[in-house]
């Protein structure tokens, strides 16, 4: 038992490093970036208010622990934003060895179970992915507009990128949500000179 | 719908606010003190990894959503560190206004149910808000322990005072916890001159 609580205890002293991961978006003020860490906990409510909006029945509650350890990886890769100039494939090389390397921190059996989670994550191809990778592009989104634009005119981010980069997956896990945030993110175009 | 994913977006927007109040702890590096909101995951983190810790059977995902929204009253009442000097009555007060506000801002079946979860844990008499509230208390101290002593030196605070502030919460919710961690802060003490 006390070599299994080191072990957990080591690993979330580890995890405490995604707090220092800054991301592309800002705080919903505009006062700062956002960290994954704080990331991870706005999206983990974020899927649990709006569960009612996935397209297909899903398990909120593996949804959450998806969403509460899908970015544990940038601890070593960083954050990579959906806009940024970057290779999606060296990335991915980085990635598995940090979520081999951070998993496994943990006692064997949890390690394989939160591994085989993350993978699943990634993977995007069950329900309960789907959703909370449609959850993951959302809250950067409202955050944006929350801000005035956030980060998009830095990124020199268009409305048709948002709708390829964004809007596919949100569509796909939310189509309601979609509809909602198409509507907010079209006024905002429609009212910012030179976006 | 979109009356009911407006105000969810609107609790959503309301709930970033909580990655600026800023609490009595550092980062378990030291570097900066910790926000409320990357708090809040990283204890959905805690609990996840321990629950099987839990020293009666609990719902360990109910635990998690109690964790992810425990913190929001801050908002409004602010972080009122445990070994700071304040009125338990007079922020009970204010707590219980900015539960209605921040809650009451989601449609009316979801402000209830939340409502209702945050009560549960404030009263901290199931077995579910107990292990919340163990494990609400022991990720600190690890941050602590971790940054070489933390913020302990600044309150002054005493192996004593976290046997009885820290002890007795832990060792309710989870006391094979508490003997790791009891384990740790008197090794702490007794390595640290003028502690
Ligand atoms: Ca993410």
């Amino acid at each position: 038992m006390a070599n299994r609580i080191d072990a957990q205890l080591a690993f979330l002293t580890e995890a405490c490093k995604l707090k220092s991961v800054l991301r592309g978006t800002t705080l919903c003020d505009g006062s700062r970036r956002e960290n994954s860490g704080e990331h991870s906990w706005h999206i983990a409510l974020y899927a649990l208010i709006m569960a009612e909006h996935a397209h297909r029945p899903i398990n909120i509650d593996r949804v959450i622990r998806m969403l509460l350890i899908h970015d544990l990886v940038e601890i070593d890769a960083g954050d990579n934003p959906i806009h940024g100039d970057h290779d999606p494939a060296a990335i991915e090389v980085i990635e598995q060895a940090a979520a081999a390397r951070i998993f496994g921190l943990l006692p064997a059996d949890q390690a394989a179970a939160f591994r085989a989670l993350w993978d699943e994550f990634e993977a995007a191809t069950t329900d309960d992915a789907i959703f909370a990778k449609s959850i993951d592009r959302v809250q950067p989104v409202v955050s944006n507009l929350a801000s005035g634009g956030g980060t998009w005119p830095v990124y020199k981010v268009t409305a048709e990128q948002l709708y390829s980069r964004v809007g596919s997956k949100v569509e796909r896990g939310a189509p309601a949500i979609w509809h909602a945030l198409k509507a907010r993110i079209d006024a905002w175009f429609a009212s910012t000179p030179n976006s």
